[in-house]
């Protein structure tokens, strides 16, 4: 296949590798974001965007930026992107794939000598992790304008990587003006496109090549208390308990009942998840008084999720009224609304994937990613490429250099669709 | 009532007054073993037993005992005791109204003018509760020779009571001979008897005066391990996850449900529990991929107890091919059989009560006591009086002085009839 492509898989593979290479040598694959590291990568993204013929920038808020002038100034700029930071004992893949996609698309119209009368970017976006400063998308979050400038005065905690330093002074220390944060907000872009692992086993499993994803699902972080009563393990007869434990065991049973069936039988992608789970005192001897959870819900459509927050109230109420305990209304701790791709987009992707014989189906991504707050401000689209068993966030992550360069070429082939269009 | 019994509820309620006192001011009530608190109340114990014409000392393992000569020496000796060291924060009964109703009986044996022809004496054991050591029971231990060696090396944490100190170290401080331990092993008892508060609800239920301990449930603690695996939970579907938590809630609730059963169905007292639960990685955004959690099963009948492992067992199978998770084979990691009191000494005690015009009913103990220790080399008996709400370990512990005094004139009236027929 990838002999056949306008891109060419060897650099992609050559790409990876040597950012790869740059991780802290003793925890791979890490760079994290606002570390010396990550510098280090930035430089090696940088150099390659120089030689693939592009004039480089850092944005007011951090963003790495390659530029290639269009025919027609003023006709907007189509861009690429995805990030180069990974979490700690990351992988190789997620979010890199992404960036040197966009280099391989920017060497291949260099190479093929195809002429742009938009502008074309590759966009490095800052930290799109959560980072030291514990929030993700610092980056792609300004280019919308959407950062909160409160969010400058938060401070790495000791003991970490960047122990003590702002995010005015990050911003400022990757080579931003962080007192210019605002002047990163753009409204010339045309098109953004990013590339990314699925980070899931819906394309391994199918043996298709290309997701095309129609939105990004919808987070909602949703807390539950039930609370019991603390008595003696050995003389409370079982019949006299008000175990909260054995209570809040219930609901999540019943929540996992619950979100399969709206998996299978809702409109769209939905997941929930009880990531997080303690009991008080969590004594052996002591019947547990507390149980705390958190859930966290992932939708593509919004009314997904306001048929799921009722669910998650009537089955509080059922659970405190069958088990005798007390549950706290659910109260939602964070809530991020979906976010489609845009329409015209996808229709570009699906018909670049069938030029190029590219299998192919439609999904929504779980996880967030830079292109839900580019697509606040740009029409904005993202394609998935399989990656092995849905492995990520772990050094066992792995893609195929072939998977990325088809995917590269769908978005090299969209990039070419839709400049020919506006 | 209180007016026809042999002992005096108001004395009872000044000595449960006066230990109450002696307490850390800032945490009513703890009075910890080994520490200097612990022998204020143990000096007032002694006082009182002086004033009660009992002969005072401590044996090598620390025990206080409180001694009146018999008649007949070398006919044995007739021991009514338990403990008053406390928990943390906890209550002025626990230990204490056995230790009180045992100076009671010896001013009303002296006050009746009752001649008795076996010694006769009042013990207070030493760090019934889990002390600072770790362990619990340490002179009941003693006395039926069984307290492993070693643990005279165990060492009081730091940071908290009687820091760095060793147990060896801790039973000299409170008069103790450590080096001659084994001497405190009696071989002399005719029979120990022990009152104490239900810290359940059963005899406050039931309008209940006595409460005829027909054995100390045995205690088993099992640990069962559930392997899943962590993945992404937005990206990972519904229906491909191997989530630890949901497995593990599945397991609470039918043990659960297992337990209840065996306690309506099964012959004797049997409760189960699961006290300590935790998860791994406990992140909002990832499945759980392991949880850990500790049964403490109590039953009064062994063969109840095998039963039930052999439940946990074929639970732990189940939930492991429904969930598609690996269940560790459940662990045992302690194991103290079922103590059955000693049959003779219930039919005393029963025949008292029903003199006094004690109501009563014969129930298993589910907490553990000194009277399972005692019970290696004495025949051993213990009842049970109402106290409030069940609730025990915690400042609002409370028992009604005449409920005190009803269960200390049911043992002064076992102590004599013991003492005319041996």
């Amino acid at each position: 296949m990838s002999a056949n492509l306008p891109v060419r898989a060897h650099r992609i593979a050559a790409d990876i590798e040597a950012l790869a290479a740059i991780t802290d040598p003793h925890r791979p694959y890490t760079r994290r974001a606002f570390t010396p590291r990550f510098l280090e990568g930035r430089d090696h993204v940088r150099r390659a965007m120089v030689a693939a013929g592009l004039e480089t920038r850092i944005d007011a808020a951090g963003n790495l930026i390659g530029r290639r002038a269009g025919s027609e100034p003023g006709t907007g700029t189509i861009a690429v992107g995805s990030h180069t930071d990974t979490v700690p004992d990351g992988g190789r893949f997620d979010g890199v794939a992404g960036v040197v996609a966009g280099l391989e698309i920017a060497r291949a119209l260099r190479d093929n000598g195809v002429p742009l009368r938009h502008d074309f970017e590759v966009i490095d976006c800052l930290a799109e992790e959560v980072s030291v400063f514990g929030v993700s998308c610092i980056g792609s979050r300004s280019i919308a304008g959407v950062l909160p400038p409160e969010w400058l005065d938060r401070i790495a905690p000791e003991g970490g990587d960047a122990a003590g330093m702002t995010l005015y002074e990050g911003v400022r220390f990757v080579g931003g003006e962080p007192e210019r944060l605002r002047t990163a907000k753009r409204g010339d872009l045309k098109a953004f496109l990013e590339l990314h692992i699925e980070q899931g086993t819906v394309l391994e499993g199918e043996r298709i090549d290309i997701g095309v994803v129609s939105a990004i699902a919808g987070i909602t972080r949703i807390e539950v208390i039930v609370e019991g009563r603390a008595d003696h393990a050995g003389t409370t007869p079982m019949g006299r308990r008000r175990d909260a434990l054995v209570a809040a065991s219930d609901f999540v049973t019943r929540l996992d009942a619950l979100a399969r069936q709206r998996a299978v039988d809702g409109e769209g992608h939905f997941a929930a998840t009880v990531g997080e789970f303690r009991i008080q005192p969590n004594a052996a001897n002591v019947v547990p008084s507390e149980a705390r959870l958190l859930i966290d819900a992932r939708a593509e459509l919004r009314e997904g999720m306001d048929a799921f927050f009722r669910d998650v109230e009537g089955l509080a109420a059922g659970i405190a009224a069958v088990h005798d305990v007390t549950v706290q209304p659910p109260r939602v701790v964070s809530d991020n609304r979906p976010t489609p791709s845009d329409d015209g987009l996808l229709t570009e992707i699906e018909a670049a994937c069938d030029r190029l014989g590219a299998t192919r189906r439609r999904m929504a991504s779980g996880a967030g990613h830079d292109m839900a707050f580019f697509a606040r401000v740009a029409p904005a689209a993202m394609v998935f490429i399989p990656c092995r068993d849905g492995r990520s966030h772990a050094p066992e992550e792995w893609a195929e250099a072939d998977a990325i360069a088809l995917g590269a070429a769908v978005l090299y082939e969209t990039v070419i669709a839709i400049d020919a269009k506006g």
